[in-house]
Formats: C-alpha cells, sequence, structure tokens
C-alpha cells in the first residue's frame, strides 16, 4: 500500500519491483497523479499490476479485511510500536498471510507517515541503513521489502500460532465505542482530548487483539454503559 | 560498478542507493551520457557519491587492483562461473574487503554484461526473483545487493525504543483495581468467573504495559469507579 504518493514515476517503478518479487497487489491511496503515463514507463513489464492496482480515497477503506498491518517508517517516532528490521518483517507476514490478509503501508516521498496512519498498523519496520543518510527513494524501499518478502516465502513456513485476528473494522468499532464511553465517564474531555486516544491505539496495537478479545472488551464497555445509562435515569 | 549504463537517471539513483548503505565508492564504465541533470535529480542527497564517482572508458581498467569481481546478472549463463545468490554473494564480499579490494559489477539496463565482461569477474550473483518477470530496474538491483553488502556488513541495531516498562506491582495493582471493577460493573460474577481475568491478562501481557499506560489505565477505572459510587449513592 502506497499512501499519498506524490510522483507517478514511483508508482511504476513500485509496482515494476513487486512484480520482480512475485507479487502483484498494490494498493494506492489517494495518490496524487494516477494514472499517469511516467507510471506506466517506469513499470516497464509490470504493466498488469499498475492495471490492477486498486485505488482507494482512504487507508481505512485500503486496510478494511487485513489482520496485520506493518508501516514503514525511515524516522524514529514518538509513539513507537514494536519495531522490525525489513527482514524480521518479512518473515512476520509470510508467517501471518497463512491466516489472514497482510499489509505492508509506506508513506509519502517527502514525509513518510502521519502519526494517525502509522497507529492504524500494528508494527513499524524499519530497512537498516547506513548512518550518515537513511532515505531511501520509496520505490527502492518498496524493492527492498518486497525482496525480502520473496526471500521469506522461500523458507519452509514455520506451523501456524493460532492467533484469530480481529480485522480492522471490529478494532475501529471497539475503539470508537471506548472513545465515546470515556467522554461519558468523564475521563477524556473532547475539547482537550490530549493524546489518549492516540495512548490507547498505541497500547492495543501492539497487542494486536484477536476476535474474541474485541469481544471481551465490547462486553465490558456495554457494562459500563448501563451503569451510565441506569446513573442518568435516577437524577 | 555500472558498465555501460544508458538512462543517466540509473546512475543518480544508483549513488542514492548506495549511499543509503552506507557506501561511497562508485565506478562508471563507458557510460552513455555522464554527468547529467537527470543524474543529479535522482541522486537526491547523495550528490556527493555523484560526484565522487569515478570515469572509466573499459571495464579493465575499473577492475584494476581488485582480487574479487562479481558480476550481477539476471540471466543464467552457458559460462561456469561459481553462481551465489545476492545474500551469499554480499557475505563473500563483506570476508573478502578485509584483504582485499572487491567489486560488484551491474552491466546495461538492457542486454546486462556480455560474456567477455562476465569472464573478467570471478564470481556470479543473481538476485533471486519471482518466476514471471525478473528483470529489476538497474538502480533497484543495486539498490538490494547494497542493502545485502549493509546487512553483511553487521548493521549497527538502533538505540533503544525509551520503552519504560511497568514493575510487576504496578501491573498487579491495574488488574486488582480492574476485577473489582468488573465485579461491580456486573461483567465479572466471582461465582462464575470462567477464565476472563485470565484471558485480559493474556491481552496486556503480550502488548506489555509502560508505566504511563498503566496509569492511564488506573485512571480510565477511577473515572468509572466514579460513576458507580455515584449511582449508588443516588439509589
Amino acid at each position: 500500500m502506497l499512501v499519498g504518493t506524490t510522483h507517478p514515476g514511483n508508482i511504476g517503478a513500485a509496482a515494476r519491483a513487486l512484480k520482480t518479487m512475485g507479487l502483484a497487489r498494490l494498493v494506492l491511496v489517494a495518490p496524487r497523479t494516477f494514472p499517469d503515463p511516467e507510471a506506466e514507463a517506469r513499470a516497464s513489464g509490470a504493466a498488469d499490476v499498475l492495471a490492477e492496482a486498486r485505488v482507494v480515497p482512504t487507508l481505512d477503506q485500503a486496510l478494511a479485511g487485513t489482520t496485520l498491518a506493518i508501516a514503514l517508517s525511515a524516522r524514529r517516532r514518538g509513539l513507537s510500536l514494536p519495531e522490525l528490521d525489513a527482514r524480521a518483517a518479512a518473515d512476520l507476514a509470510v508467517t501471518e498471510a497463512q491466516h489472514g490478509e497482510v499489509a505492508l503501508v509506506f508513506g509519502t516521498e517527502s514525509v513518510g507517515l502521519s502519526n494517525d496512519e502509522t497507529l492504524k498498523c500494528q508494527r513499524l519496520a524499519w530497512i537498516p541503513t547506513g548512518a550518515s543518510y537513511s532515505s531511501l527513494n520509496l520505490a527502492a524501499a518498496v524493492q527492498v521489502v518486497a525482496y525480502e518478502l520473496h526471500m521469506a516465502a522461500g523458507a519452509p513456513p514455520r506451523p501456524g500460532t493460532g492467533f484469530d485476528a480481529a480485522s480492522l473494522e471490529e478494532v475501529e468499532a471497539f475503539f470508537a465505542h471506548l472513545e465515546r464511553n470515556l467522554v461519558v465517564s468523564g475521563f477524556l474531555d473532547p475539547a482537550q482530548p490530549k493524546r489518549l486516544m492516540e495512548r490507547l491505539r498505541r497500547l492495543f496495537g501492539r497487542a494486536r487483539l484477536e476476535r474474541e478479545e474485541v469481544n471481551i472488551l465490547r462486553g465490558i464497555l456495554t457494562a459500563w454503559d448501563g451503569f451510565g445509562a441506569r446513573k442518568r435515569r435516577s437524577r
């Protein structure tokens, strides 16, 4: 998934990078210019990957149905998700792909992914670089990650862990419920939210919620909601 | 070493690929167009690598003084040089570089290295690709090989993430608070606890709580406790 890509040439080069590594599914989130002749030129023999790219306006739509999203980031962030280097991230992605849909998410050429975008992912991956200059071209970063995915897929897969990850929609519905509940209980002031929801997203993102856990957490919130409703009636 | 490169943009992108991986020595053998503004544009922050590139008319001159030259090739050849994949080639190159000068040699965009050029090298390396399309862009191939060299050289680990783990006592106090709260809200029946607390311990254990997160969670529980207390007073 390429989010907010500025240069269409990079989209074409990314399509080529995927195809050389036996990958085919490219998702473009709000690309600045697409389709574009420069993208087609740089795609070279991967015109099919480019033609079948899915274009969506938001990252939420792109991530719908995924059970693991890995954000690529050159920068260190204040809110750090668990971090993996590209090789470890590829191993994880290949293992997880046996059970669900996995996304690798790349930000814009200039600033990468925003904090909000990063926090919709459950893992942060970085490409090891030299100390003096760490800015890979976007398509070059896609090439390295695609290469590592291909290398990881070549190794015999590890058996599944039985982890039943919740979908993005289930997790987002939980966060929406939690936020309403925190406002009603008075813990979250919508006028002064600070970074509360961001912190909670980071915590639960790090854990990666299972479907059954989302059900438990929603149940707890509903029990507390009942408290609030009874209290309001009894006023 | 790039031999007979046609597109100056690829030279610039290769310079950038090298610099991101802590490498600096670029040799251009009979480039078609160099220097060129397109090379400078694609080099981005690696203008120094481009400016210091050595330009020579023949591969022999480029290879003078090297003790190991590894030819990169997408195609399998009749020529029986020992073949290595990119990862094994990088390991070999890093080992040999302790004793002598090592060159990685890339051919033209369209046909790669000629047989004569390949036979000036002592090893043949290939980048593993998908079966249906194996044609990496030249700069993308340089990026993958440079990345493997960097990994083989022992990429320095990232500095610590500043993760401020909560102590066992803090985490246990949170679980005790959570359990009391769940009983009061009616979600947890002490006579029929099932495995609720066990499931919640598993979830938060997987995340590993930070100290600040424990504070936030305790704050949320306290806000909900307040609800309960007000409700009981209002009965």
